[in-house]
């Protein structure tokens, strides 16, 4: 990957003298961009170009060539590339479009190109791609003409698209957040996001990871990596609609998977979804500046009016304000010109206009121990203080380093004074009080997300039998039907999940005496093969009294399924005694194509319309996971004992969400379980699935 | 009011030759900005500034003076206003500070200026303020030395902070966001915002009005101006925490009222709250384009990866991509060389460059009666590209205004050509996809918030017992207590809320025949004067299921009592029957000192902590504002029915509502009114109070 983005020699194929020629674009901007490797233009025509030779193929140019960057027509493509095969080079970036996200015969091409990297070992990037940049050595081969437009920074970015790639770009040069890698990876035939990725985690000029995807290729593989990265990975995954997904498929071949399955598992391995560019200038912001320890924050102001808003998103952001001691205030106090104003927290520095006392102040405040970070909050309202502004802020980028604290800084001024700013710090400036804690909040909230990804913590492995489940999925199988609410049931117990005690019964005599074994109320339901929603059809009775109740429900179920469905066959019916008291929860688990298995969590009853919400993890799932889960539910407060009322035993179903985990990792041909309900019960009465559906 | 921001000849006060001078950059600034009147400068020491004369005092100069900008020492104020008025100046804005927010000393000089300005009759703007701005003729006085920095638009400005009112109009600047006019209002002690937004509804160059405040000076006449406003009314309101407290005291003198009264006033009046900067750019730059008239949105996209995140931004803003017939997908299929791209709703302009011709498809789309507004995301990519995309957006400005739709324009393209755009033109420019959509989403809900708005629906009046009430509230205040538990209900009899029957006893055996009477099981609850919560000293049991047990509560009752409290003296006890069924709903009232009554209602019970939340009205309230109080909580689903469950009697609590509002506008003497809880029945059967509490 280093050849990459670290070329000797680079190619660019597909260049030709015309003013509108788009690979002439790639070429000038290696040259404004300070590449420091050689460059060969490569066009059929041949001619020259800023009176350098265009070579009419890959194959005349003298020297050795590290990576060929190409874009020519799709259909001349693969013999480019097997001209890249002869001539020894091993790296490439295709830029061209139409291929399989344009038609069939684009398809077809691909697969030539795909044959012809694997002839030559040539590994690549895209095609259908903008390509990519590298501030470290001025490699830059995005065709549209770009002059320096950003700063060398810390940030690296792998872009799904390139327009989205190039508008992020431009927003971080407004930012005045330095890039330091760029690759817009199109449809990915070769080299995908996931390596890239796994590249930008050991490269030494990245310290921040950015990542815009419209589809997640292989999630198990991106959480593995993310899990492991001790460098901060944001990511904008798109496509996450309905209405976005005709044009993603034509755009980039992609399809959309289930977005509450990407928030879950990007949470379980420590990723930061961003949803809008604000917030993610914020990141890239906070994230830049040392991490706050703790919450105690000095807020140092020049206007009042910031100060309130200030200490208002202070409160608001959930920061508190550092107490000053005595000693403190007595020794800045010795700054002002006359005691006009209470010095307190925050500080108003009132009629002080002294820039270089500002300084003094916040290094006093650094000083402080019960200080975890300075806002400083800064007007710039004369033109005489532009230079003074910028040595301040030049200043307290140094504070910051020294004493490892953050100096987030806030500046009004008028946006050009904000751009030379900008321009001459790699030290975010912030512009927005309000969003300058959220941006805190982030990042205080970012580091401790990192904390708690559980990196190591290894999913518990129950005793359980196995045996019996296989043979039960088997037998399903090879009927190839679902399996029954028996069965299921059964399964449930193979893995230790508790489940109501029931007794299967094949007619109304059978049923009654279960009913006596079992102790009135019980609950009847329906056993049958091609009945997968038994309360549609009649299937579940409750609260069956006494056995002339059993007799009746037996028979009226019998005849009302044989009425609607005169195919059906009844396999008999499972008697269970009525569950009384506790709370219902939904506990259930599916299969998802990009993660595999998904394990979801959820409050059932009457609260399942109100919070509609249900927490889900991808399987494996840590102990810590598990408890997190239903912690984390809308409205777990239920479950914790609301009101003085006694709270439930959560730690039961974090057993049987536990085992749950190890089945669906046991047996992925599970493509849905669903346990509605789970009944939890207080502490120490555990709990126990009333009824259970698994589909295969 | 006209005559602050339109006069003919201003003297600055306080003005000197130095070059750190305050009053010279006032002088300055209105020479800049091109004020279209006479400039005077004031200056005690006289001499020369910039070639003109600087006269020792307001009545040396030899013309008429409509306003005087006053910038001198506190002390020296009230002088140089008597000065003023001797000279028969009639407005000033005083811009100095130091006083009330500053000394006790500085507040005495506040008097005599409110003095001075009685006797000559001087309406005055400050003090401790910035000044004004008003870029419709020139007039800009606040002190810092500013460039022509904006440009002239619509929206204008009160602040209540200078430092921030100056940020704000930096930062519309920077988003190419017009000013119309600006004021910073400082302490208020002459005009104040109130009075300002009263001209401003009125202004005819101001279509948008933002205000910044950290208190509210007289809500109802805040809500009373809004409520018959046409313009847009935006309001940050900062000071609701603790934090900001101290500093807000010292800053504007101002204090902080309970934010979420505040909340509710503005939703009740139509007033938008902003709670940071970055909404407020996307409320300012979405009201200034035509409304849209429903959802149904057209998205048009140079770029693949725009339209997608577009459209995942549409669906989660809740618009809809309106849907292309097939005659106009053939019409616009000729625009395009050839058929690369899939035509439809996000529109990819894929390998169309033509600008023109973008412009012809949006003009088309326009004329698409099931289009309500066009989403245009255009990407610059070229230099050569400038002048076409400046004329493109011109252009795009008129065809909005031309079909009276939304075109809404988001530019990819680097910081400096993004300026250039703003500067050119008074359209809203965005440049961020999600952002915009929240822009959009925001501005429907506005204009839907305007509509429903009770600008003229009345609140009803019924025939209620206001006499008896006079006579409970008099009594009780004669002996100096609150309301006693029995005076309570009687208030609830007397204004038509129902309430649990409940006999009052003032011994066991009478407490026996009235639980023999109202039929067990019962509750029996103290009354004394000295006991305001009845339930931490017992005096409150509930379920008594028999005479015994209604006699063993009584002394039990009074025994504890008696213990806790030996000296209150127990009046009684309310013996009621025990409700059965129903939901618990908390009905509230209090004074606020800036809104004056406001009545609260949320969900009770067990649910009281899962939602924490009320939702809180400014009496008096109107039938709708009610009913909305309520289907708006939090949960309000548990009320309507859910999961098949009969809905609760809903319009028997708006009627609850709507007498407790009558009452707490009768009588503003009650401070507190709790109806906790209030048992809401399943739809027909009413509503009951179980207990209340009036506290005067």
């Amino acid at each position: 990957m280093q050849d990459i983005f670290y070329p000797k020699s680079v190619a660019v194929v597909g260049v030709s003298a015309k003013p509108d020629n788009l690979g002439r674009n790639i070429m000038l901007n290696l040259v404004d961009f300070g590449f420091d490797g050689i460059v060969y233009p490569v066009g059929p025509k041949g001619g020259a170009i800023t009176t350098r030779r265009i070579y009419k193929s890959v194959i005349d140019i003298p020297d050795h060539v590290d990576l060929a960057v190409i874009l020519v027509p799709a259909r001349f493509v693969p013999d480019v590339l097997e001209e890249c095969g002869q001539k020894g080079v091993k790296r490439a970036i295709i830029e061209t479009a139409g291929f399989r996200e344009y038609s069939e015969s684009g398809r077809e091409i691909e697969d030539r190109v795909v044959e012809v990297a694997k002839k030559y070992d040539i590994r690549f990037i895209g095609p259908n791609c903008i390509g990519a940049i590298n501030m470290d050595n001025g490699f830059c081969v995005p065709f549209p003409r770009l002059t320096p437009f950003i700063r060398k920074g810390e940030v690296s970015i792998i872009s799904q698209s390139g327009g989205v790639g190039l508008s992020i770009m431009n927003h971080m040069a407004a930012e005045g957040i330095g890039l330091n890698k760029f690759v817009s990876v199109g449809n990915m035939l070769n080299i995908d996001a996931e390596e890239l990725l796994e590249y930008l985690i050991k490269d030494e000029g990245t310290k921040i990871i950015f990542i815009y995807l419209e589809s997640i290729r292989d999630g198990r593989k991106l959480m593995d990596l993310a899990k492991l990265s001790p460098k901060p990975i944001l990511v904008f995954k798109s496509n996450i609609g309905q209405l976005g997904q005709n044009i993603a498929a034509s755009h980039t071949a992609s399809l959309s998977s289930d977005d509450r399955v990407v928030d879950a598992a990007f949470q379980q391995c420590g990723i930061t979804r961003i949803h809008d560019v604000t917030s993610l200038s914020e990141y890239m912001k906070t994230l830049r500046l040392p991490r706050l320890k703790d919450k105690r924050l000095a807020i140092i102001s020049r206007s009042g009016g910031h100060a309130i808003v200030a200490a208002d998103a202070c409160e608001i952001t959930g920061f508190q304000l550092a107490e000053f001691p005595e000693s403190f205030i007595k020794e800045i106090e010795k700054h002002f010109r006359a005691s006009v104003i209470k010095l307190t927290n925050p500080l108003d520095l009132g009629d002080l206009f002294d820039l270089d006392v500002y300084y003094r102040i916040v290094e006093e405040t650094l000083t402080q121990e019960n200080v975890d970070g300075v806002v400083f909050l800064h007007t710039s309202v004369a033109r005489t203080e532009h230079d003074p502004t910028k040595s301040l802020v030049g200043r307290l980028e140094k504070l910051s380093k020294e004493y490892n604290k953050p100096v987030v800084v806030y500046v009004s001024a008028n946006s050009e004074e904000v751009s030379q700013l900008r321009n001459s710090f790699d030290f975010p400036i912030f512009t927005h009080i309000v969003e300058m804690f959220r941006a805190l909040k982030l990042g205080f909230d970012h580091s401790r997300m990192i904390e708690t990804v559980d990196r190591h913590e290894v999913a518990p492995t129950f005793v359980v039998d196995k045996k019996r489940v296989r043979e039960l999925i088997e037998m399903a199988g090879s009927e190839n039907r679902d399996l029954l609410l028996d069965e299921a049931i059964e399964v449930l117990h193979c893995y230790g999940i508790p489940a109501i005690p029931g007794k299967k019964a094949t007619n109304a005599k059978e049923s009654q005496a279960a009913a006596e074994e079992l102790g009135y109320p019980v609950a009847m339901k329906v056993i049958a093969k091609e009945l997968s929603h038994k309360s549609d059809v009649g299937g579940v009775q409750l609260n069956l009294r006494d056995g002339k109740a059993v007799e009746s429900a037996y028979k009226d179920m019998e005849a009302k399924i044989k009425k609607s469905y005169p195919d059906v066959s009844i396999d008999g019916v499972m008697v269970q005694p009525m569950a009384v008291g506790g709370r219902e929860l939904i506990l259930g688990a599916r299969q998802d194509e990009q993660f595999g298995s998904v394990i979801l969590v959820g409050l059932g009853g009457i609260f399942v319309e109100i919070f509609e919400q249900a927490n889900m993890r991808i399987a494996p799932i840590s102990r810590t996971e598990a408890q997190a889960m239903i912690e984390e539910l809308n409205g777990a407060q239920i479950l914790m004992g609301a009101r003085g009322e006694k709270p439930f035993d959560i730690d039961s179903v974090v057993d049987a969400v536990l085992h749950l985990s190890q089945l669906m990792m046991d047996f992925p041909e599970i493509q849905e379980f669903d346990i509605n309900p789970l009944r939890i019960f207080h502490e120490g009465d555990g709990c126990s699935a009333l009824d259970a559906r698994i589909i295969l």
